[in-house]
């Protein structure tokens, strides 16, 4: 029996409701993340001109290359034997790699096989290709599209605020395999019970920053889901009711910078205006650490069991002298604040914000990947906002990836010609 | 066809017939023990007041805390979302741990959630709880009930002469993970044929240990079944027919104190009085490794392919006198003479009785683990007490543990109320 | 649509028809080898005298034993609980192995039990045994045969310049485990499209060798099928059409010792008479790696991931002064020239011939063990050779090995009798 004062709390109510029926399946069959999107596979500075590089994005391996300027991608599986071309590196000329074994080698621009080097005058040549991925390069990092068919523009891929904001000076943070999956590590991202595990967050002075243990939504309203046709799906956390001070057995629970005996109000927004997640896995997180910087994360599937764990840093810069500041604060402290990388920060005491959020992804890991946790959390009304986050996806994620979507040579002539 | 002598051998007659027909199937699903059991965790020396302790047993990580003295164990998975609460030790009061995630905060006397540190009056306090474990602690070790439902009392589950011994000295004596399954191990330490293996003891001297290379069961009646409602289950294996020495191609074999030409007689009484095995997973060895010492294992399932060997010494000391000559021999070389890490004693030289025993445990764990030994293994005439091992299982064991069993919250309310 | 003079080349269009219709699915099965064939095991220099040797052969585990000059294996498996015999290695007297748990005894020379230590007088000392494997000792190696019933001939598995090739002198040159499937492995070796990787091999000069990048079948007349009953069953590869100079976009890729501007006639012979792959796992090359040079290998599948690349070189040499000086050169570069150790050569170029090929191997093993590739490569004109490999396996191998395969005690008596 529930009283008859909860049965008042909608939010309370809706997480009770929603837990009993998930209705967010579409969302648990996308261990391995959303087809037909843009997803940051690293920085720009990270590929130097005529050099090659290969990642894994979604269970797919891929192969970039900068040429005059301009980063392509291919699969990096030859499709005669399917060795990977990064297992030894043999660049003939800028436009092309060849495989390591039997030397066929392709334009990196379109895919297309150009030459047999083991074969004189091959029919294959101008007939097979191996399937090469659009590319864009834009805020310092290189998106590539991971799916079928022409793709979306990349601007309803990328997060808002970077997209939007004018004058912004830009630097790459960090990028750091974390081993989670990708969806435990955007809800973790926006997960508004959370903000207990950085209470000991060491430079929180730094940026007068007082964040409460957890907040909870008090109307749906709180949510605001963007959802319009041509424009980024995500949605915006909002104002919402804040815990302070917890309390164990007369014991006070606090966070740095927190006066336990003053706690500021319990009503009140938290979280930054406009900051949520968006598809396919990115975090919109416009004024932190403070109002005037930005900051940008995603966590993009690397397979089931992992992510890369992507962070850029901006500001607003109208001068030389602005950039200048922005730039010599992010070299002094602000990816530094941010981010210590695992094993370096003292146990119980993570002095890097982002150590925390690490743990924590590893910490729930296990029992989604191994004992069907999706079906066996007890959510809280905390959860509310991943809950519309779950909808959302399960409502707009058209194709999730699946093994079986690996890229297969684009056109395998003659096989499929009678 | 088979000789008429053999013909009349009643134990090598229903080996024969028991491994065709294998009346132990139900022993068979036990791979991760058995439920509803009182299982010894670990040393009461090894948790001090206020300290908490992780251990897995039967596939169930277990969270220990000593509060006032005594010990309490819950479910070490948190209900929300699944974080282990050992992976971040927070506990802000002695009676609580804290899940280091989003601050659920359970009372480790009971299982019940106390406070959600991140939301304010959450409404779950008072309505959820984690798995709480019945524990008791005797004999210097902490007990834990894996089971459901009221347990049944703590004396059914400790081997007998623990029990019923008066004037009990007692020291733990060691605690090792092997890897074997649990099942292979409790065979082995009771098998009656593998004794061949500490031929080489070397403190054999210490305590004029004669024992053979191996014995077999003469009657039937040399196993007594102890099944009776309240107490505890298990068997006594007692007086056979020994093998002394053994020839290979005019080669002989013997035991280390065993002069091969005049060897002890062939009948009599190896094992010494009231030895066996218990359920749900310990070996009973009063009086040994001489009258008067007192020898207590169990091999308590850690998962599938490990399991926790956990060794007991004790004495009968009616005098502060005859306790501390006790617990300096117990210093000296009790404890060392039966155990030597694995790795430290020499190969083929096993100067700790015990040494054999893991050894022997590993090296069969391989092909019952993968290749279905449990159906392919050609039993012999020694092995009629492992049989009556499994078959006394067979029947008691009602409930075997599944991945399946392992602890829910025992209130996950109000999901399951309308 | 295909251009008309392509139909004319009837190995394009052979191998393009061919990879549409599999008619090798037989092939395809035998992940863990061929049964009911003689492998080379190990080289006799590896076992001396009295010694035993454990080696894992078809997911087979198999335990040598030398006794009075004669090595005879037996399964390295007890029958009665499974313990491997060379866990711990117990020879009482030459002719036996001793289970080192319960003491079983066994005739490594028929398999047959001659004792149990552990137990008067068993009844199944002589009705119980260890499979024993057909063991032949010839041209410095230990062969074995895997299977069932009586052996063929080992005439019929071994290569045939080996055996017919009158006054050898024959040496060990290196044996090494590569993480690929024997199947590829042996692909590889003969694989007329792989030369290219070749290309840097540091010792080309020495043999005057000209290699080019690749060569393909002119006719289906190039390959030799020797498929006659008695005899062993392989193939000749034979002259070809010749690759020698690469361009890619303008840039000349060609081998080492070749002239670019000036290279050698596109058709012509470039392996050496009567090369080719032989059932169960062998690449015959007499003449290689100059003529009067024999070099023999094989890759002997250990289990499904994994082979014993096994390599033996030789000469004809008529007189004692010939041997010395095969030896010397053996010695001094031979071996050395064609292998050196994985993980030595420098990146990119490899200064033995084979490390490429091991290379080359592991770079193909990921995706056809785990990505399909043996249903989604896409063959070149090069492959021609290796589709019809697998057509002649495919009709050849009567029985491929299986997990279920391995040996089961041979006589299991008293339980299958009445
Ligand atoms: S595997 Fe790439 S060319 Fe053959
Ligand atoms: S996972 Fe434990 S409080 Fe959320
Ligand atoms: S396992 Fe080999 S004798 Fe028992
Ligand atoms: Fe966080
Ligand atoms: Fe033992
Ligand atoms: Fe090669």
């Amino acid at each position: 029996m529930v009283r008859q004062a909860e049965r008042q709390d909608v939010i309370f109510e809706q997480v009770e409701t929603d837990q009993r029926e998930r209705p967010w399946e579409h969302y648990l069959d996308a261990e391995l993340g959303l087809r037909n999107h843009w997803y940051v596979a690293f920085f720009s500075e990270q590929l130097d001109e005529g050099q090659t590089r290969p990642e894994m994005l979604l269970g797919e391996r891929i192969y970039f290359k900068r040429v005059k300027g301009q980063v392509y991608a291919v699969e990096d599986r030859c499709p005669h034997r399917g060795a990977a071309f990064s297992s030894r590196v043999e660049c003939y000329t800028p436009n092309t790699v060849t495989c390591p074994i039997h030397g066929f080698t392709f334009d990196v621009r379109d895919g297309n096989l150009v030459a047999v080097l083991t074969e004189n005058n091959s029919a294959l040549v101008g007939k097979l290709a191996v399937k090469a991925y659009p590319v864009e390069e834009k805020f310092g990092c290189v998106w590539v599209y991971i799916g079928d068919g022409e793709p979306r523009p990349l601007r309803e891929d990328v997060l808002p605020s970077l997209w939007n904001t004018e004058n912004l000076i830009i630097r790459p943070t960090t990028r750091y395999k974390i081993n989670s999956n990708w969806r435990i590590a955007i809800e973790n991202g926006f997960d508004t019970g959370h903000l207990y595990g950085h209470r000991n967050w060491a430079s929180a002075w730094r940026y007068g920053a007082a964040v409460p243990l957890g907040t909870v939504n008090k109307t749906k309203e709180d949510i605001r889901i963007l959802e319009k046709p041509g424009d980024p799906i995500g949605m915006h956390v909002n104002s919402s009711i804040n815990a302070w001070v917890g309390e164990v057995e007369g014991v006070k629970v606090y966070m740095n910078q927190v006066d336990p005996d003053n706690p500021p109000p319990t009503e009140g927004a938290i979280y930054p205006p406009d900051f949520g997640p968006f598809l396919p896995c990115g975090l919109d997180v416009p004024h932190f650490p403070k109002p005037g910087l930005f900051h940008w994360e995603w966590y993009v599937p690397i397979d089931e069991e992992s992510h890369m764990y992507t962070i850029l840093q901006g500001a607003i810069a109208n001068t030389e002298q602005e950039k200048e500041d922005f730039l010599r604060a992010h070299e002094d402290y602000l990816a530094r604040d941010i981010w210590v990388d695992p094993g370096t920060a003292r146990p119980m005491e993570p002095p890097g914000f982002n150590n925390f959020d690490s743990f924590g992804r590893e910490a729930m890991q296990h029992v989604y990947q191994n004992e069907d946790f999706w079906h066996r959390e007890r959510l809280y009304k905390a959860d509310y906002t991943i809950i519309q986050w779950r909808m959302l996806v399960s409502r707009n994620a058209h194709v999730v990836q699946k093994r079986d979507n690996f890229a297969k040579t684009k056109n395998n002539y003659p096989l499929e010609s009678p």
